[in-house]
């Protein structure tokens, strides 16, 4: 069929979400085709994310610098951090463009099924955070899943506790849906019209 | 939303085939959390494609050697070679493992809408090596499209007149399809039962 070398990256290729063997094999042929315009660029850009991209200290964001760039934009609003569960709902929140505050990524959910307990997520760096800045607001933009809302749920408890304002996404965000797949427009909505939640 | 290069890396991924701006981020993602196993060794290996992959100057097919490694394969059948349009279809052949001759990659079929005539495929260089080496049938492995049965009769015009024998896959090519989409065994049958064009 084909040798070492191109078998290898259809195998790579075949490892992203999305693309099945088929579509490795039909990726790599056009790579190989548009050898100088994609596949050599491709190679570069892959060598230099794995260089250069680590993991804000402070938010959690990928970037190539620690603190991130929005870690380190001094005119956002610091009274404000929003939690997410990923750094793609970061990024779907930022491609909106409805929030000038800062960020906090969990890292996941709380998930009795798969484990995953509070001392898994980062859930004590963003406590520090809010005791530690003059912080007043924690929006949780967390999925409208289950364990998302037992997440959101269990942060409320504890936040609840330094004082500070919680509230969540409001208005536009389906039940059972995820952030990343909403449209940008959507997700502002949510973003605006968000409400406090009852400090019970 | 993201730097520099994290950017670089979702736009050249959502230019591959099947990949969309949402997908190409979602990729970029899982390629970053997956550096060690997946991102590096990716980079890598689209460096030594694009450094190491050569169309074969015999039969057009791509591999990290000229001759590849089919036509440098001597317990080949030399008396048969088999026409493809594209590299996705010799290896889709080579995956049935139904063909023991040698390949001939036409580049592309004739195409009065787009341009396409034969000084534009490997034409000449497939009726060169008809003559000059010991090759008894030429089996037409097109796509049942119209560009591909137009093709099929210009070349069996042109290979009748070397006195050559000129079939064309049979049963299971469903109208329209196309072969990188057939499955193996699919294609092994329309191999085995192919037949001879009427020497009209
Ligand atoms: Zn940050
Ligand atoms: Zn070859």
């Amino acid at each position: 069929m084909s040798t070492s070398d191109i078998d290898q990256l259809v195998h790579l290729l075949s490892k992203l979400p999305g693309l099945g063997a088929r579509s490795a094999r039909r990726a790599t042929l056009y790579l190989i085709k548009h050898r100088e315009s994609l596949l050599t660029p491709l190679g570069n850009a892959m060598a230099t994310a794995a260089a250069n991209v680590r993991t804000c200290s402070v938010c959690g964001n990928l970037d190539t610098s620690d603190p991130c760039h929005i870690c380190r934009t001094e005119t956002r609003d610091k009274t404000t951090i929003c939690v997410v569960e990923d750094v793609s709902d970061l990024w779907a929140l930022e491609r909106a463009g409805a929030f000038s505050g800062y960020y906090h990524v969990l890292g996941g959910t709380l998930s009795a099924l798969d484990g995953v307990g509070p001392e898994d997520l980062s859930i004590e760096p963003l406590l520090n955070r809010v005791s530690d800045t003059g912080v007043e607001e924690v929006i949780l933009a967390l999925n409208a899943t289950v364990d998302g809302q037992t997440t959101a749920h269990y942060l409320n408890d504890r936040l609840s506790d330094l004082g500070v304002r919680v509230s969540h996404l409001a208005h536009g965000v389906p039940v059972g849906g995820e952030l990343d797949y909403l449209d940008d427009g959507t997700l502002a909505t949510a973003l605006r019209s968000r409400r406090s939640i009852d400090q019970s």
